[in-house]
Order: structure tokens, then sequence, then C-alpha cells
């Protein structure tokens, strides 16, 4: 009798994976923790003491992003651990380009079926991911989607929260013509362009190095995103060459994320020969064929973040000393518009 | 020559489209803005002036939920412009359980196939749901996933932060024994339990009214849930009937919640027959069949949120001329357990 009756596990949702996803991922959000945190991940919501000292005007930074269909490679790959990485930069470095501190970070995992190693594999990813941009893990859901996700699929959306005080705030009001433009090396796509470098490996082998020599193609694609929060800040704080805006290099490529960190009416020259495009890039480019000017606008090219200054010099030598690659590649013009030099 | 390169679009991403749904939607974050607001949509981030007047040690409150399958029965119906506001009810509605003023809110939207349209409907919704909870919609990210989810099918989640002063956080450790629960009427089944719901409903017709009166099947599975976050924070500020606690009812039911927001060594006793359960769960309910306890932990039947309090009448009064429909359910028991008196 019993069994004909419907219930919430034969429509496909499994509460006791939840909570047994719950407690796997308990020791991960623990080694993220602030002193500031109150709470455990057991509540409502995630509770965060803001020490208003050292704050007159304090601006809570928000932003949210996802990974994208770099996704749909891990799956493919059956390595998730490092996605997590990719989300927290995605969000914190959004953060920081206002001069904004990272506080805390929520993700949402929407699963087709609920698989508790896989979870924690995940949220693991999320927690590296929050230790080295300084935040605490305070919240997330796991959501099962039955029937609109497949078993084995899934998206995962990060949101963080970051303070800076309101004099400090950082972005193309600072900007002034003949301000430097310094470049900040990438660990690969990051998280950007996915859906085009699937379609242009389609054919190719991932198991194999493809003269990327260290690596296999499959780990070239899936390395996770560097993240600049700390050395972002680093600049920030101590007053080093003068930051005036930092330009976080995502979808659209630096073409289309610098002009959002230039006042109206200026412009910039970036001379692409400054840095080296790495050999990944190169071979995507190869496969396509894809031209010059739709790589920079697609791919990060290997240059993950841009950080405007007074003083290129000072700042890319205190990013050095950080062990960022990094170095000049433009400048800020009184003629508005991006124009990139050296392509093809 | 050029037809045969890869582009980005061709890959199934549409930036233009993109471009066309920022515009679409911003009016719409527009009617959400607070004072506290810095900047438009088009920054990195989102910026939101804390004002610190008023706080000795203010605590941020942060959640994140999306609305699960309930967004199948919206893709079914072509009906978008709802599931926002379930979307904010959600996650502000966890916020204010600790007694936290919604400040602003940001939300993820993954799609098939990026439609400018059907973005701008449920970003709408997710308007209206700020306006109801008076936070403001500082950010979101519209992510186009070719190849993941299929074109018209869409994912989304919500991420909220609020603020309360230390001293007023509300929660498990203010609650009594002898203290009053007190039930809110829900508008329906707000955003749970929609893959039992969905399997139920497989053979019925969603265009007829089954018995509900002024309803079709589809509209009464498809009302926007239910906002508390003002009238909770009424009664929170006001001191009337010594709100100890809410309980926000979602996943799990009353008996998967309540015992949330109860301390260590404390239960509490429910009688379901205080209040009427709306006929839409008891036609669920038949044709299941459905046991009356996996109802209960499956769905909210009827309540949407509890508040627990240390003089039931004066909080019952208050909520009643705020137009919620509220009645005492309960009271809090040394007896350890959450017990639901009246089950068939």
């Amino acid at each position: 009798m019993s069994e004909e009756r419907a219930s919430y596990r034969a429509a496909g949702v499994d509460l006791d994976a939840a909570d047994a996803a719950i407690e796997a991922i308990r020791p991960h959000v623990e080694r993220t923790r602030r002193k500031e945190v109150l709470d455990d991940i057991g509540g409502f919501g995630g509770l965060f003491r803001f020490d208003t000292r050292g704050y007159r005007r304090p601006v809570l930074v928000s932003a949210t992003d996802g990974v994208g269909t770099k996704l749909e490679l891990a799956r493919q790959l059956g390595e998730h651990r490092t996605i997590g990485v990719d989300l927290v930069a995605m969000v914190v470095d959004d953060l920081v380009v206002t001069g904004a501190e990272p506080l805390f970070f929520l993700d949402y995992l929407a699963v087709g079926k609920l698989d508790p190693e896989h979870v924690e594999q995940i949220v693991a990813g999320i927690a590296d991911g929050c230790e080295q941009a300084g935040c605490a893990l305070v919240g997330g859901e796991i959501a099962e989607h039955p029937g609109v996700l497949p078993p084995g699929r899934y998206d995962v959306a990060g949101f963080g929260v970051g303070v800076v005080e309101e004099r400090n705030l950082l972005g193309p009001h600072r900007v002034q013509p003949g301000d430097a433009i310094i470049a900040m090396g990438a660990s690969g796509l990051h998280a950007n362009g996915y859906s085009l470098a699937r379609s242009l490996i389609e054919d190719r082998d991932l198991g194999a190095d493809h003269g990327l020599l260290v690596q296999t193609l499959g780990e070239a694609l899936l390395r996770p995103t560097r993240i600049y929060a700390r050395d972002c800040l680093a600049l920030a704080r101590r007053g080093v060459g003068s930051v005036r805006a930092f330009c976080h290099v995502t979808g659209g490529g630096l073409p289309g994320n610098l002009p959002r960190s230039l006042p109206d009416g200026l412009g910039a020259v970036v001379d692409t020969r400054m840095g080296e495009v790495p050999r990944l890039f190169r071979l995507l480019q190869e496969w396509g064929p894809v031209t010059d000017e739709e790589m920079w606008r697609v791919f990060n090219m290997g240059i993950g973040m841009l950080a405007i200054v007074g003083d290129g010099e000072a700042a890319v030598d205190l990013l050095r000393a950080r062990e960022v690659d990094a170095w000049l590649c433009g400048e800020v013009t009184t003629q508005p518009g991006v124009r990139l030099l050296g392509l093809g």
C-alpha cells in the first residue's frame, strides 16, 4: 500500500543526500572562516559582523557570476575541484576593481542529481578560492532539479560582498590621460570564451599536449583562474604606483572590458606585442582559424587583470615582488576608444 | 573567406542580445533604487553606501536561493513575470528571520538561448519582488549556456544582503517554553515541493479550475510567493508581541524548518486544525494519493512563515492589521521535537 503513495523521493529529490552533502562540505566552509563570521551553515542566512572601525562612509560592493560552459569541460574530464576557484575568481575580482576588500561569499549549486561526493569536490574548490581571496564562505544553496538538468550536469553561481571606504573608491573617475596600463598575466582562459573554445577543440585529443610542453590540452583548459584580489588590494592600499582603476578582463576580452574602466572622453592604446600571448591561445586560434580581432574580443589572451596607474614602473615592481607576471602594456589617451596595436 | 572563420556568435553566444537584454531590464532595476545605491548597472559590481548611523555592531546577513522546478511549470505555461517574485521571496524571507532589513539583491540568470524579451519578464518580476521587500536590485548576471541548457530553458538564483544590530538578532537563543507560535498564510505552494507537485499533476488539465473556484490549476500553482519581510520587520521593530524568532517555511515544510528556530532542548507542538489547509494542497494530496505526513514534510500546507512570540494575541492583531492572514497555531514546549496534531 505504502509503495503506491507518491513521495518526494520518488519524484527525484533526495533530502538525505542533501544532508550528507552538507556534512561533507562543512570542513571546507570552516577553513574559510574569518573572525567576523557569527554562525555556522545550519541557519537561514550567513551572519557576518561588520567591523565599522576604520570606515567613515563604507560602501558595500557586491557581484555575482558563474563560470559559463567551462563546466562542460570539467564534466567531460571528470575534474570538479578547480571550478570553484574559477567561480570565486570571477566574483571577487569584480569586487576588487573598485578597491573593495572581499568579505564574504555564497554559492548556488544546481544539480540534476545530488551526489554528495561530487558536491564536496565543487565546494572544496570554492573554499580554495575563498582562502586565496581572503573571504569567508558564509552560505550556499544546493538545488536538486530532477528533470531540468540531467544527472551529472550542474550549474554554479557565486555571490560576493566586499567593502571600501567611499573616498577610496577606484574607477574611471580617477583615470587621467597619460596613465600607464599594466597587464597581469593570466593562468589560462580563466572562465571566459569556453563556448567558442569547446567548438574549436571538438576533434582534438584533450589528453595530448599539442606542444603545450608541461601539460595536456585538457589540463591547460581547466587550469583554475588566477585570483588577483590580494595583489590588487596590496597595490591600492600601499598607494604604490597611484592606482586609478582596475579592469577585470572577462567576457568580451580586453576591448570589451577596458572601456568600463575609462571615463567618457578618454581612450586607451594597448600594444599587444608588449607581452607574449600564451601558446594555448595560439593553438585555439590556428584550429579555428579565428581572426586576431575575434580572439581578443572573446579571450583574455593572457591578460587577466589590468591596472591603470600613475606610475607604471612602481606598480610593475610591486606586482612582480608578489610573483605576479606583470608588464606595461599601454597608455590612457585623449583619443576616445580602445585601440589594440600589433594585431595581424 | 570570413564565413569560414569560427566566431563566438557561431558557437552560440550572442553578445548583442545580451546588450539588448541589459537595456530592457534597466527601467526595472531603476524602480528598485534606494538612496544608498551609488552607480548604475554598467559597472563591475553593485555599490551600496551603508549608512552606519543607528548601528553600533551591525551584522550583515546574507542568503542565496533559487525557485526549484517551479521554473518548469512557468515554462510550460509561458508565464515568466512572477518567478522573480518567488525568487526574491525565498531569499529576503530567509534574511528577515534574523530580524535583518533586506538592503540589496542580485540575481543570476542562466539561459540556453538569450531572448531579451524573456529576460525582461523575469527581471521585471525580480524588481516587483524587490519593491515588495524594499530592497534594491544592484546587480545581476545573464549567462548564456548554449549546449548545456536547451533554448527556452533557464535557471535563476538570487542573493540578498540585509543588516541587523547584533543585540537585536532574532533566533533560537530567544525562544522560551510557552512561547506562542503564529502562522502566516501562504499564497500557494510558494517555491517548494514542485518536483512532487509536477508529478502529481501529470495527467491533469492546468486550464481547468478543479473546484479552485476563482482560478485555474495552472494559475494557482504559479501564484507568486507572499513576501513577509516588511510584516516581520514591523512586528520585530515595534516590539509588539515580543518576537523571539521567525521560521521561513520552505523545503522540508513545517516539520523540517521549525527545528531551525528552536534552541536545543525545546520542542514545539503545532495543531494543524487551527488553520485551514487550502484546497490546492488537498487536491494534490488526493491525486497522489500522498500521506498527510509526506504532504507536511514537502509543502507549506498554507503556512509560509511562523513567528515565535511571547504574546500571540498582540502579534496576530498587528499582522491582521497589515492584512496578513495570521493565526495562533501552536506553542513552544519543554519536550524536544516538533509534533503536528490533527494529521489523518
